[in-house]
């Protein structure tokens, strides 16, 4: 495959081709065309075609795509071909959601442990439980991609700091703080509560017309 | 305050702005510079006094703005100002933490009242807990702002469906499908599996460096 440098906005639409095209594959559809990839996520069929085009040449015209052969080259661009560790530090209900997560497993990421500050409220979850005491201990010992961040937003910048000196490179947050720690270490964000001020704004919109 | 037609990227940065400045508030920090604000959220100085000067003339320069008077300003764009109700159908355990998270209650979103297809499991909730079967008579003889889909993938869309039906115009939705209902009903999906596989792309550059 010919490689060239993808732009951030079309790296962004990446996890929704891919998801897509997982939905295609669990339904055994074989192929399907740029515009009905575009009105499904409401993208343009030439933009489509375009971000397509970024990975090779992939589709025919008139033929549409192959959905399995697209699904596994980003996957792989993506780094989803491998499987993938990950801890949870913070054991509320989010985090024993996360620990739960179906998707996890199904995609090849895998919850190993769990930790935080008491440990005898958390049943039902497959991976170790730990003491966060025992953070630094486990990294030492197990090769981890990921970590969780899934504590009280005060505990967050603290826990993010002692992931990051243990070598950590992958920080999926969920606590109220936006964490940075500059080109070393990605981080995502998920700001639930700024997602639902977005929500309020726009339903705000909608019922003034 | 003067009135403006605000752009989408202005306003997709609110969220980020009133957060912040809760924040502060919190601190008991009075007043905060245009540089501060940027230093925070990683933005350029003048994109904030830029993006603030949407909302009137809020800062005097070389004095900084105030923070009360700048968060409540933001609050009223973004509707935070009144309260609002919220409905959650899917009580699994994502369901459960946003029924019990106390970021909600804060802000003015109280969950009145929970739905799943079993209720026997749902435990320690304040909320009313209901059978799905009577979502559209509780939707009938409650005024209800927001509707959460917390529910398994295929139950989501025909979740929305029921909720557009019957009046909900605000939709936060967990389940992991992109839902539209054109201009009319405000959407909000969190797709965590996206952010998972952009967080895998990213972290798969910072280990290549």
């Amino acid at each position: 495959m010919e490689k060239r440098k993808i732009s951030e906005n079309v790296i962004r639409r990446l996890p929704k081709y891919y998801r897509f095209l997982s939905e295609l594959s669990e339904k055994k559809i074989d192929r399907i065309s740029s515009v009905e990839i575009s009105e499904a996520l409401r993208l343009t069929a030439s933009q489509v075609r375009q971000d397509l085009f970024n990975f090779g040449c992939f589709g025919q015209r008139g033929c549409g795509y192959d959905v399995e052969f697209l699904k596994k080259a980003i996957a792989e661009i993506l780094g989803l071909n491998i499987p993938h560790s990950v801890i949870i530090v913070g054991a509320g209900r989010i985090g024993q959601a996360l620990a739960d997560y179906g998707g996890f497993l199904k995609e090849g990421y895998t919850v190993k442990a769990v930790f935080d500050i008491e440990t005898e409220h958390i049943k039902n979850i497959k991976a170790q439980i730990y003491n966060v005491a025992e953070l630094e201990n486990y990294l030492a010992a197990n090769n981890t991609d990921i970590a969780v961040i899934a504590t009280q937003k005060d505990a967050a910048e603290e826990v993010a700091k002692r992931l990051v000196e243990a070598g950590i490179k992958s920080i999926w947050n969920f606590a109220p703080i936006d964490l940075y720690f500059g080109e070393d270490v990605a981080v995502e964000n998920i700001n639930m509560s700024e997602s639902l001020f977005s929500l309020t704004y726009k339903s705000k919109k909608v019922n003034a017309f």
